[in-house]
Formats: structure tokens, sequence, C-alpha cells
């Protein structure tokens, strides 16, 4: 469990949808300049030795920034590469398991879909640090999530949840400001700076959105 | 590094083959009564959840035989069920990061295709254990595999290599007493047991070429 983490601009960083493993460090490097406070590699298409060779030169660029590196699902990555903690879903390896595998100081995400599976997460204090929560909308970037939540599944979530939780699914500029009313921590987005024209300016302007539905 | 083992008949076990969890924990049982000697789970389409629940119900059959268990690829897997030992290709985590994260006396196999991999493998004395050769002949199971290296190519590969060494890809009843003839330590199968109608009977059939082949 780490002292402190900040999820306001989580990205999700898949480096098939930035073009590449030298496109995927130009988009982190990018995106921690707007604004990201937090980076999860996520490479479902690859194998493992280019997740944990891109891991390894993302690293730096997130320690420059006090940002800390997650990995999804693969907790054997995140200890090879020595990265910060590891995001884990329903049908990964178990929170418990992938806390006592990664130690005491990693940061363990689960991500949520239900009221149901809030109410599991709230027993796994001293296991999960924070929550990602969602889909909120539909979503082409992962073909097997849950059915949307919607705002007010979102919404009903983040009050129940006794962790911070992220926001996740379909998340966009357009309806960046729509998602902070749901009351989440943060947004978690993945094509909306991955595929970004300019993923600098795209950080920044979710990350003003962010902050100002805050105020 | 383990003090022994034996590669003569090592089933990789894919419980979507052979028809779900239990039908797969049936042909383990089935197939370590007709004599094979390691198991690997092998379960590419499969969350890591059900590996690990497996996992955790094959280890008291394997060791009841005396026999190691791998895990394919998932390193993480194998330190949370308490796994023998992990194997990985290529393009998987590198053999001396598995080595260092499953510890001294783990079992950890490489794969490979072609006589530069065999070579390179030869320098990795203390980090690897065997080798998985092949695939032998064209497979439907593993789709993204190397072209087949035909008998001549295996038995190139297991005259070159400073590791014992299985024969994969395609071997099945019919070949096997033509692959032996090519000086494997052992030949792994996988449809050839997991879609036997009897899993004993075919690794029995299975095991005594081998040792005839031995003889």
């Amino acid at each position: 469990m780490r002292s402190s983490f900040d999820l306001s601009l989580y990205l999700v960083l898949d480096p098939v949808q930035c073009g590449g493993h030298d496109a995927a460090l130009d988009v982190a490097r990018a995106a921690l300049d707007g604004g990201a406070t937090i980076v999860q590699l996520r490479a479902p298409e690859w194998h493992k030795r280019a997740w944990l060779a891109l891991a390894l030169d993302l690293l730096p660029l997130t320690r420059a920034h006090g940002v800390p590196l997650i990995i999804d699902d693969h907790v054997d990555i995140a200890l090879a590469a020595g990265a910060d903690g590891v995001h884990v879903g329903q049908r990964d390896l178990p929170a418990d398991v992938a806390r006592r595998l990664m130690g005491p100081d990693a940061l363990i995400g689960l991500s949520v879909s239900n009221p149901g599976e809030v109410a599991e997460a709230n027993g796994m204090q001293g296991v999960v640090d924070y929550l990602g929560a969602g889909p909120v909308y539909a979503t082409p970037t992962k073909t097997d999530a849950s059915a949307p939540c919607g705002l007010d599944g979102l919404a009903a979530m983040c009050a129940e949840a006794r962790f911070p939780t992220v926001a996740i699914g379909g998340i966009q500029a357009h309806n960046a400001a729509d998602v902070m009313r749901a009351k989440p921590a943060g947004l978690a987005v993945v094509s909306a700076i991955c595929k970004a024209t300019n993923p600098r300016e795209a950080a920044a302007a979710l990350r003003a959105t962010i902050d100002r539905a805050r105020t």
C-alpha cells in the first residue's frame, strides 16, 4: 500500500493504439507533461518480452514525474520490471494473491463493474488500494468488458466504495465533465490520449476538466 | 534447477481441449496413471483466475505421482500456485528473469525452434533446465508457432543442445516412433492425450513407444 497516489488522470497506455514501443514512449512522455498522474501499461495483444522491454523504458519517465507505473494483469511483468503496482480484474489473479506476490509497498488496483463487486472489494482493506469502476460507456477497447454501468451506476459505485475509485470505459474529452459529476477520484482513459493527434494537449485538456469539476 | 526430472512423456494439458476444469483433472489423472512423467498447464484462452484454480487442483495429483507441474508462460501463476516450474517461449519473459523470480529450485524450460536458438540456450547453464524443440510437424494447437523443423531439424537440435530436449508439435501415436529416432529426451503431446477417447490408454501406448525406442 503506497503512502500516496493520485488517480486524477489515469492513462491506460495501450502501445498498439499508440503505434508501437517507441510511439508509446512518446505518448507517455507527452501525457505526463500534460498532467497524467498515473500510468498503466496494458498490451493484451503483446507477448511478455515486449511488455517487459516497454515497462523498463517507461519507468525512468514515470519516476521523473513522481508518477506510479502500474502493470495490467501480469504480476510477473510487474515484478520483473520493478513497476510500482498491478491492476487486476475479476477474472485475473485474486487481489490478495497479487498483494502477496507484490509485497506491502505495491499499489494494487481492482476492476469493479457492479455494486456486488464493490461490496466484496470493500472487505479487502490492506489488500486493495484503489478501484477502477466501469465501463461507464460502451467501448471498443475492451471487447470482453461487462455491460456499461452508465453515470448513475458509476455514481452509486463511487458512493459505496471505501477506496478511491477511478472511472473507466469510453471516457473522452466530450463526456469527461459529465463523468466527473458522478464523483470518481479521477478518470482513466485509453484512446482519448493514445489515439490523440496531440497527446500532451489531450491530457492537459482532460486534466483541466477534472480539476475544474472539483472546484 | 531440480535435482532430477524425466521428460519421457510430457503432457501439455490444455483444459479447453479436454473440455474444461473438471475434464482436465480427469485427463491429467488418467495420463499420470498411463505413465506421463511431467505435466505442463497451458490454457492460452483462459483468464488467470481459472488457471490458478486448476493448477491448485492439479498439484496434489502430480505430487502423488512424483511428477513436476509446469506452468506455461505465466511465472505469476506458478508462484501463486506453488508449481514446480515454468516453460517460456522466445517471446515470453526471458529465461533468466523467470529463473530470478522462481528461485534456484524451480524447473525452467525454454522453447527453441532453430539451431540459433539452441546455441543461445546453450549459454544459459544454471538458468535453463530443459529445452522444448519444435514444432516437429505443423499443428493446429499453436497457431502462432514457427515453421515445422521436421525430423532432421529436430535431430540436429537434439544433437546440438546441452540440455535434455523434449520434442513437441504434431506428435501423435502414429508418428511417435519416428520422432524418437531423432533422439529427443522425450515427447511432448497435447491433443494426442487431451483429445483421446481414453487418455490413460493413449498415454500408456505413447509411453510404451518411447520406452521401446530406447532399447
